[in-house]
């Protein structure tokens, strides 16, 4: 690049640069529209240098989606010596944050796409698993009983929560508030209905 | 098609046949795998004459899909003249009923791809619409008010629903009437914290 100095970075901190320049660009398009010679004029480097830090495009779209995740899947984990209900507060607060705070990416990734990106397919899996963990943890945590349909329950309000966020209009502080209130509270009352047979149809004695 | 009589069809027969052959191919694959190749073969005609009958592969693609969303509508459209909870009952077990024997294309359709194939996004939009709309209606035959955050829960409680009967592990008819009482009973916890303040945070008075 005539006229402009390549600074030196250790191949580690040019795959962090490059990562994260993708992650930013992932903010407001799709992973289709991520254009790899987009991030390398962004990085100052030439497109042939990007692939000696990755194998391939879809190596590189990993690398990010796995940092968008990890990046999801650490603003969901609370405090572990928290008490239970604040516990699962602080779960629902991070979840209610980041989805607000990355709603295209949250869209673009963790929902909409598993189906059509089969080269990510595994890293989303993965982490709804992992989300999919923590809420059961949160539940024991509580003292919950392992109700035959917890796990079909709590996936379904998971997807509850999920629309619910990125439908949301309003993203001041208050309106955050009532949001996660509402959240919390649909927690409850979804959950609660395992408790109650005649919520659960005519199968149960 | 040598030793094959085609069958003389009118256009609009024709036209009927050939998505009819696309909807039945979609139960099992996605809409980027539908061949129109394929589908001419089954049909016992060429391709050329499939785009004698559709303008282009887009304009097949949408009059199966716009055909698929049609079936869906319809299967969720409860009988007028019911009471308000029998209707509400009807339109949540027509829903439980369509998801559970078209789960892929459903998945596949009204899910997933909205974000991915631009060309039918208006028709599945659309489709959201009407079933957002019934919805309204019969919260409003259940006399339910108005209240601020309606319209987003119910959108969030469709999500829920859809969740909740995508990942239904049984098909028997016993299942299939538990699923709809947690349905039903979801549909009435959930709408009900509406009214209650103190479960939509400190903003309210």
């Amino acid at each position: 690049m005539p006229g402009k100095r390549t600074t030196r970075l250790t191949p580690d901190q040019r795959r962090a640069q490059l990562v994260g320049i993708g992650l930013e660009m992932l903010a407001d398009r799709s992973l289709d529209e991520l254009s790899t010679d987009e991030v390398a004029r962004r990085a100052g480097i030439s497109r042939g240098l990007l692939f000696h830090y990755f194998d391939s495009k879809r190596d590189f779209y990993r690398a990010v989606v796995r940092a968008e995740c990890d990046r999801f899947t650490a603003a969901t984990e609370p405090d572990g010596s928290l008490e239970p209900v604040a516990w699962m507060r602080a779960f629902i607060a991070g979840f209610v944050a980041y989805v607000l705070e990355h709603r295209q990416t949250y869209l673009a990734l963790v929902r909409g796409a598993a189906g059509s990106h089969p080269a990510i397919e595994d890293i989303i899996g993965e982490t709804r698993e992992t989300i999919a963990r923590r809420l059961r943890d949160g539940q024991r945590r509580l003292g919950m009983p392992d109700a035959p349909r917890l796990e079909l329950a709590s996936r379904a309000w998971m997807a509850f929560a999920e629309e619910a966020v990125t439908t949301w209009p309003e993203s001041d502080d208050a309106a955050r508030e009532e949001l996660c209130a509402f959240i919390e509270a649909s927690f409850v009352s979804l959950l609660g209905l395992l408790d109650r047979p005649e919520a659960l149809g005519a199968r149960r004695p």
